[in-house]
């Protein structure tokens, strides 16, 4: 009788406290820019084989299954499902926040959180002015207008904003053009930083800010770096708080970046980076639990990523993957800059034998006929080696045999209409389990403040 | 007051219900071999743009993330993911209902609602001794193992048999053989038929049956069809109806051919086919909503399909899918009759233009160079034709340069990684959510029963 009177009571405060105003008093959204299930598995069986624990964006309780298409296309771009995620409004590829008529504004999620008291941040390993995180705060014809969306950016008076500067903050052919953003910023009462060390002294109380760090590929950033992902998440935390709670939009951006790269290995670590941010909120929800709200998303799938390969036939080889150091794009860095140290030193160009150390280096290729590992290469392989030194396109034909010794497919450089995996967890999480556009992300969270 | 009594009662009855044996009434467990979100969504865009209604099958309330991989592959074959499925072990690829040691019989959640008083029925668009129904059944280190699973089909005593009947009936090589498979089910009781008149004269009442079905593709079927998927269920549902419930399994199985095919149109009107018998059975539902659970989930993704590829760039185009009006294989036929009545009537072979015009046809291309058409075939497409008739691979290059037109991209003919996408509704339902391995849903079923 006891345990039916807990049960009771347990309906009673459900009943009476969901009948209006029902919104938890912290929300996460993430993000994963062209990120579906594909580039959350890859990443997922790769960890698992390193002997870490799968993905935390994945274990979530419920989920969704989350269809992208804009208004005029089966295959969206970042800005209409960037706009579609935070307003609840499909809309045309290359708008931000704003409706298909062109002329609209639409209210993102940001804002009504902000109506409603609580502090607002906006994360992303990208420009801070790119299409997913401006959809959050601005209202634009079009995604490249940067410098425009950077004053929306100001006007928003939003609390935290945090990620790779802001692109073309200087614009002085805009129409609008009234100072470098980062002045108006200060000017609009933002702190503005730039240095690690000012990083790492921001507390709460400092006020809005306004935070331009260099954030680069995961893959290509020391253990050690300041600006991540998670650190940049786990200061917005600290920043945000507040008795009246907050909404943070944290994105992964360079997902999408190595998915148009088709560089499996470089995706992988983004996802597994945005995993640890997406661990800092869990953990701070596991103080919270009645009162955290996470959901993570996708915008789209970016690459046509398949997890199988003609080449590999019924295997995967994710074990391959963890040979490669770097993303495909710093590795022509490298050899450029192995060039031209040798150039300095013996007057001379680096031999093939030169490049294949480096490839053996930074991507584990076996050019010894005799080896027996897998990471060997073929003779046709190695002829496609040589030809691309001599054409000048190595990162991509290394990238290229690194996938196919992988068994990972990719069948475009462009994004897909595959529908996204979103997982939810915490407070009203169930809200996000079946099958949903991209705009009811929004609707969904917005419905809460009712 | 009155609304919190009825949720006070209604908490009470779930709570002692759920006490003990809490297995629906009736369950269905429907698998479509070789479809995971991919081949779900591209048949779901292609019913939407025909204006008809979104799939059912991904209108599901709950949603889950099911991961395949067997116990020595990260992709596995049908038998290893059937087992695991049925039974709830990983196993090896090739296994069907016995675990990894090669001895050890693992029990199908088919054989525990039968222990439970339910019956049982196994439908299928192949032969109903592949690798999927047969890991429900039967106990054999390798699926190849036809005529063996065969025996243990009729020792099963499962009381609805439907699909494309029995591969390799009469294998006298075999050691166990016994006669031919189909004599030996009428001795045991079975009543076995082929003919759809014997079909539509089936009644509830009649005892156990076994029905050797013709079952072509979905595309390539006649529309007044009678051994159709959703036939095949209806036709269960009468037969199993009784006091104590059914458990019914039901397989899409040749989306897995389609899938290695890479045929597009001929997959998605597999899936459509297969939506067409979720169908039946949640028609059925809504007759017993408190006694029925419907699960529908792959066992595996096949093909590395795309819902974008390089050719269309940030685009795909449903519609030019629906110009395809037979599979790829059968095209290979409609030529080859041609080419017979050709030479029968004029003594001569058929010319370019006469294949062209059966493309036309029946792939809606056209080689009219004045067209506007975006059927129209580029000069390098029809010279790329041109050289499949000569080597006699026509069907091969129709279905690269559909799937391109349609921007649906393929990886591989074998199958993939990807994890498949789990959704049901009904009783229990919400067990489906959330990441688990495909094990979990014979084991979460199992539990149902405990």
């Amino acid at each position: 009788m006891k345990r039916l009177l807990t049960l009771f009571l347990t309906v009673m405060f459900v009943a009476v406290f969901a009948a209006n105003g029902n919104a938890p008093k912290y929300i996460f959204l993430f993000i994963g820019d062209g990120m579906a299930t594909p580039q959350r598995m890859v990443a997922d069986e790769f960890a698992r084989h390193a002997g870490h624990d799968r993905l935390i964006i994945n274990q979530m309780p419920y989920h969704g299954t989350t269809r992208t298409g804009s208004a005029n296309s089966l295959v969206t771009d970042s800005a209409a499902s960037g706009t579609a995620i935070a307003c609840g409004e499909k809309t045309y590829n290359g708008a931000i926040g704003i409706a298909n008529d062109k002329k609209r504004h639409l209210e993102s999620i940001a804002y009504v959180a902000k109506k409603n008291g609580r502090k607002v941040g906006i994360v992303t390993t990208v420009t801070i002015n790119h299409a997913t995180p401006a959809a959050f705060y601005a209202h634009r014809t079009n995604r490249s207008q940067y410098y425009e969306i950077g004053l929306d950016l100001i006007k928003s008076g939003f609390d935290y904003f945090a990620g790779g500067g802001v692109a073309m903050s200087d614009n002085k052919k805009s129409k609008e053009y009234q100072g470098d953003i980062n002045d108006l910023a200060r000017k609009a009462g933002y702190k503005v930083i730039s240095r690690e060390s000012e990083f790492k002294a921001l507390k709460q109380g400092n006020g809005k800010v306004l935070i331009n760090a260099n954030i680069p590929y995961a893959i290509d950033t020391p253990e050690n770096a300041v600006f991540t992902l998670a650190n940049l998440t786990a200061k917005g935390i600290e920043m945000l708080d507040n008795s009246k709670g907050f909404f943070m939009m944290v994105e992964g951006g360079k997902i999408d970046h190595a998915g148009h790269a088709n560089d499996a290995a470089a995706n992988l670590r983004e996802v597994l980076a945005f995993d640890d941010a997406v661990r800092v909120a869990v953990d701070f929800a596991k103080k919270h639990p009645e009162e955290t709200l996470i959901v993570v998303t996708g915008d789209h799938e970016t690459g046509g990523m398949t997890m199988g390969f003609a080449a590999t036939g019924y295997a995967m080889y994710m074990e391959r993957l963890a040979h490669q150091k770097c993303s495909a794009g710093m590795l022509g860095g490298i050899v450029k800059k192995a060039k031209a140290e040798k150039l300095k030193k013996e007057k001379k160009d680096l031999s093939y034998e030169d490049i294949y150390q480096l490839l053996n280096k930074y991507y584990g290729f076996i050019f010894d006929e005799k080896s027996k590992s897998p990471m060997k290469l073929s003779a046709a392989d190695k002829e496609k080696i040589k030809k691309a030194i001599d054409k000048g396109n190595l990162p991509n034909t290394a990238r290229l045999i690194m996938a196919s010794k992988a068994g990972i497919g990719w069948s475009t450089g462009a994004h897909t209409a595959l529908p996204v995996l979103t997982t939810a967890t915490g407070k009203n999480a169930e809200k996000f389990s079946g099958f949903y556009e991209n705009t009811e992300i929004s609707n969904r969270l917005k419905e809460m403040f009712k």
